[in-house]
């Protein structure tokens, strides 16, 4: 008499438990490719590209040895003035990429970054939060700092 | 006839619009005062009562310098290690603290902080990630990084 609950039981639970791990896995698929795409982006020398992977609002933090910048328009600035061609930008590589859901719609992203075939060659760690908004996940804080041990 | 529901209607927007505000203000307080009990805790010298504020958990990330440390009995032994007794502690002031909400159990800390009084002096910027926990809002994700104008 009661075997259809237990059947409908053990559907609601296998549901339960296949949609969790299908969201999360999408999400974070989505996220790892904002933040590959940025990567590509600064090896072609595209500037405006990688910026798409931030937030474009006046509430972007980046921050940095001690120095905390606001904005989208201000990042950009500062990386148009710091990265004036594809020579000076060199190679960006992401590893080490840990993502943690935060919310329904922020997830923090650990890893480490390494610039080499440029000047400002150097490699540290960077603490990203990424919120989604309507054109998807977007870094919305970065913040970024260097090992002192990757530089020449 | 329909004046009843108006009233009614009247209180539930009223008390909507008073609850949100309330609820971000007590959380926001709830964060800030976890803060300033381990500036407190460390200025008396009590380093136990100043790791309270952070998640004990293995998840615990701290990071600072380029390099990634885990867990809170690892965070604790280093900063046992590195700061002896409350000499070598001397004086930590958090400022410019700036909360943002991520999700109803998560919200960033942007903020300031100093040590003096110590041979250890210097200051930065830290971004943290604080989590609701069973006992209270808790540092889960320390970003740290040093003003290398602070430093003597």
């Amino acid at each position: 008499m009661f075997q259809p609950r237990f059947v409908l039981c053990g559907l609601f639970v296998f549901v339960g438990c296949a949609h969790a791990p299908t969201f999360q896995t999408k999400e974070n698929e989505a996220i790892l490719r904002v933040l590959h795409q940025q990567a590509d982006a600064w090896n072609r020398g595209d500037l405006e590209a990688f910026m798409e992977g931030y937030s474009r609002s006046p509430e972007l933090v980046f921050t940095s040895g001690g120095k905390v910048r606001r904005g989208w328009q201000a990042a950009t600035d500062r990386y148009r003035k710091a990265y004036t061609d594809k020579k000076a930008m060199g190679a960006l590589r992401f590893s080490d990429l840990e993502i943690s859901p935060l919310g329904p719609d922020a997830a923090m992203v650990l890893g480490r970054w390494m610039l080499t075939d440029t000047p400002k060659t150097g490699g540290g760690v960077f603490t990203l939060i990424m919120r989604r908004e309507a054109e998807g996940w977007r870094v919305w804080h970065d913040h970024t700092s260097l090992d002192p041990r990757t530089r020449p």
